[in-house]
């Protein structure tokens, strides 16, 4: 039997540099809110999610055929957008059949940084079992990448982190002591997600900007079974993989989002 | 009444170019071994003890009056030197009067770092009592500055940040995503410190070097109330502080370090 593939924590992007990333597979998280808007955006229907990291390279696509043009800093619309970070934008058809120019404070970089990568997937908790089995399936040394804030460590990405170990550690090489506090953290938090998310300084920071829904949604799992995947510069929808059944599956059960 | 200075956690050096040091006090931690072997030089009447950061360095002072080599590459005792890193190794007067030059993988490295800080001091169960008192009393913006491994993540370093947070947050503003976890992950393992720091890599790492005692001693609580504090480049014990009551000598009290 060959060895387990691995799976990695890189907690913030500011550490990125320390993992090697030719032939992995890397799952960018930023769980509040720019990969949950991603996944979002291609389950209604977005043909493909163009990540940008600064916001001249966005406001280059502005005016042009087919592009809506996104994104926030410091958890604000950014000026001459069409929309924002929060999945509540993109619902309603506004996606549908046209690519999404995305800018963010942390994700959209975090995808830039990783994509030297053989691949790069799009994680949150809504599409959490597809990302799962896919990741599974791959079959691939994979490191989990939490965007953070501003390359400093956060809660809810490493949260989600921990859930994925949680879930399919038997599948992988699991021997860091990232992955470790990861795990125990999502453990710690899954029978109160929401009470944990709300210590979390991007909490506070997305409350203050009264958005609390876009928090809760952002928690809701698997309500949908796209994994974005990057492709020349591109995040698009990624082929479906064989069906496995296992225990990965089963975020729901024992974990309380409310 | 005056704000509260802050207290943050900083996971790893490679990390530290995020936090301005200016002004602040940084608390150095590497508790498998180097800050514990120091706490325990200077406990046992080092003069003083000299941070290198490379073995070149280290080598320099080799042969000189007074001056004893240690350190450690790898958790290794390093060829030529008189000591490695382990802190059973400066008992029993081999220190006393003398200055240690000590170089280690990740602590020494750390020191250096940080040394423009306003003040760096140095922190490990040994001296923990000790250590929080001090920062109290200074009363100053301050940094805890987990050493990690190679500038990752490393669990026994976060799981002590978290305690000082636990004992000393009443006193701080603490008000970080890093800080939350470390505290979670000393609750998580202060009825069982021992097992929960066996999980890490670096136990494995020292284990089958066979140095599992070494472990054991780094995890022994207020030992010694030396508090070693870097000036001219040199740690030595800093002057006692004002006598404080509170909780926050109360580490013995509710946790297991068996």
């Amino acid at each position: 039997m060959p060895d387990k593939p691995t799976l990695e924590v890189c907690l913030t992007p500011g550490l990125l540099p320390l993992y090697p990333l030719e032939e992995k597979v890397v799952v960018v998280i930023d769980v509040l809110r720019a990969t949950t808007t991603m996944c979002v955006a291609i389950d209604q229907g977005a043909e493909k999610v163009i990540p940008v990291e600064s916001l001249e390279e966005a406001m280059s696509y502005k005016g042009k055929e087919g592009i809506i043009l996104a994104g926030e800093r410091n958890g604000r619309k950014v000026e001459g957008f069409d929309f924002g970070n929060s999945p509540f934008e993109f619902m309603n058809g506004v996606v549908k059949g046209k690519t999404l120019v995305l800018t963010t404070t942390n994700g959209t970089r975090a995808i830039k940084l990783a994509e030297r990568a053989h691949q790069v997937v799009i994680g949150g908790f809504l599409n959490f079992s597809a990302l799962t089995k896919w990741i599974v399936s791959e079959g691939k040394d994979t490191i989990l990448l939490c965007s953070g804030w501003r390359d400093k460590f956060n809660l809810e990405d490493t949260i989600f982190a921990g859930a994925v170990i949680y879930h399919t550690k038997e599948y992988f090489l699991v021997d860091s002591d990232s992955a470790f506090a990861a795990e125990k953290l999502y453990v710690n938090s899954r029978r109160n997600m929401m009470h944990f998310v709300k210590q979390s300084s991007h909490y506070r920071r997305l409350a203050h900007l009264g958005v609390v829904n876009d928090v809760k949604y952002c928690l809701r799992p698997d309500l949908t079974d796209v994994v974005p995947v990057l492709k020349d510069g591109a995040l698009i929808r990624a082929n479906a993989k064989r069906d496995l059944q296992g225990e990965f599956f089963a975020l729901k059960d024992g974990t309380e989002f409310k």
